[in-house]
């Protein structure tokens, strides 16, 4: 067995605090990463305080998880020793159902195993993830990461990266066409860095008057403030693609007026309140409203080439593991540009 | 002038009565039609009763026009006298925005003009419709009428028919799909015919287990009672594609949790209440909510040559001019297999 340090919670809301386990003896396929970096997902912090139900303790959180291959299983083929490799939101799934053979193991039938807070297919073994300095995952789920590339901001490309990648990609979002990103936080900075990428004109939606100059250095082409009628009032049909990136509750209505004919706009997080939908938005323009989860393991090494081909990383702060709960309590103010990074030499007993 | 004879509602609420009126002068693009039949659709009712606002009075309703042609312009080129011709939902659009450049009338960015209730391009002339012995249109918006099949049968068509038709195409369904569709109404029974004759396998859901065996003659493979949780749980993420004829508020999130991944369910209707949506049902499965409006003339014709080579009609009933404000209340209790259809040839002073 592997013996792990990490940053559990002990039970729903508790603090996160060091705790000591074991990962399972790397079997054949399995790759053993020593980890040197893990992003923090607001997702983390919905599940350590067991808001969307459901949560396991202890828990030990994180899915963007970065480090260097220290060991490799005898059947292991892609991997070796000294590797740099990448571990996102899943570490297996059925690997048979329809979704899983089209490489969109994110859709599986049977569900993928999640990082953390969730089961390995016995059934029974609970995950943990990458708040730890090792993890063993089957090499089918560990990614390629560039050495070109600042190790401690691609972390938050293994989700914050693919699940806006994937529906840029998905919709074929590129040249010649007008794309909204609604929201400035960790997956709406990735978004305006990568529509900007694939060519498109981009225009960043927030609330806060105050993220204009910063949408702008990542690559917005225009701001609007959301919340002033008569800014958006000059995009009415206007939008090839809008990516909403926003959790909390918000109206929708406003945003779907702003797509053009045959306009998309797609969904990423699951507010708590459900949102009431004009459905005349729709169907006077034939318009799409659509949702997307992360992203498939292939297409996941794909962004992760494209970031590494074209420079593109997430902005980040980095944090010792102490710091995590003070940085939870941040993250629920929005007081982070844009995503927390724990450097893992920092955890220690 | 062409001195006409129709049936109009002289305010809001007001039972349909003569009312003499006259058309246009032919302009060299006109055809004058004689109306031999006139579908009643449901939006009739919502316009004499101003349900959507904005209702212009003294109306004369009716947008499935099946008929004869009197007369044409000297340019026209498309149609003579004696041949069979038909107008469904717009008798003009601004022919230069890029909708209408690429054949989708129906999403004018500057408005199509209604057959009825509508203004023309002159910004003043309010459209009367058909519900009237004649009717003078550009030939643009005028369709061909095969004689092979029953003229009154065709009539629904124009709305009912291409509404339906429209979406199915548009989003591609076919053989080897399982497609939903809800309701059994005027749009319903007949998007059950078409998607049937596309080779679709074709699931009904209503709330009326007596319309079971209908569902069947009609061209359904199954039928599911959708207020029945048991039932609408068999067939959880299992459908390619859900079509919505409902215009009434239900609840969308049923229909959208039996959608396959990346499934589509269009929205044809637009209820007095907006719906809410669960968006978990669209992020899981990356599934898409849309929405359709009647269809292009372009498609309108291939639609109707479609159902000409494949014998599809609508099931009517064929009642007298005088009888159609029972029809309209009759048509408040659903009670109507599937569509009224007024036979022109009763209109007499």
């Amino acid at each position: 067995m592997v013996a792990t340090l990490g940053y559990a919670a002990a039970q729903a809301q508790a603090p996160l605090a060091p705790f000591h386990f074991e990962r399972r003896e790397p079997r054949a396929q399995d790759v053993v990463i020593e980890i040197k970096y893990c992003g923090v997902c607001h997702s983390d912090l919905h599940q350590v305080k067991d808001e969307w139900g459901g949560s396991m303790f202890p828990m030990v959180p994180g899915h963007e998880i970065v480090g260097r291959v220290v060991k490799v299983g005898a059947a292991v083929k892609n991997f070796k020793a000294g590797d740099l490799a990448g571990v996102g939101c899943m570490v297996d799934s059925c690997r048979s159902c329809p979704s899983c053979q089209e490489g969109l193991e994110q859709y599986c039938e049977k569900g993928f195993v999640g990082t953390y807070n969730g089961k390995e297919k016995d059934g029974k073994t609970i995950t943990y993830g990458g708040y730890s300095n090792s993890i063993v995952v089957d090499e089918a789920f560990v990614l390629h990461i560039s050495d070109k590339l600042e190790l401690s901001a691609v972390a938050p490309l293994l989700c914050a990266g693919i699940t806006t990648y994937s529906p840029l990609r998905y919709w074929k979002v590129g040249k010649g066409q007008k794309v909204g990103i609604v929201g400035l936080g960790g997956l709406g900075h990735m978004a305006v860095k990568l529509a900007h990428a694939f060519g498109a004109k981009v225009v960043l939606f927030t609330t806060s008057a105050g993220k204009t100059a910063d949408a702008k250095r990542l690559g917005a082409d225009e701001v609007v403030i959301s919340k002033d009628p008569q800014q958006m009032k000059q995009h009415l049909r206007s939008f090839d693609f809008i990516l909403d990136t926003v959790s909390a509750p918000h109206d929708l209505n406003a945003f779907l007026a702003l797509l053009k004919r045959q306009g998309t706009m797609t969904l990423l997080g699951v507010p708590d309140k459900d949102p009431s939908l004009k459905i005349a938005n729709l169907i006077f323009k034939r318009a799409q409203l659509v949702g997307s989860l992360i992203g498939g393991i292939r297409e996941t090494q794909e962004m992760l080439d494209f970031c590494a081909e074209h420079g593109i990383t997430s902005d980040i702060e980095v944090i010792p593991m102490q710091q995590i709960n003070q940085a939870y309590e941040r993250m629920l103010k929005s007081d982070v540009k844009y995503r927390f990074v724990i450097d893992m030499a920092t955890l220690k007993d």
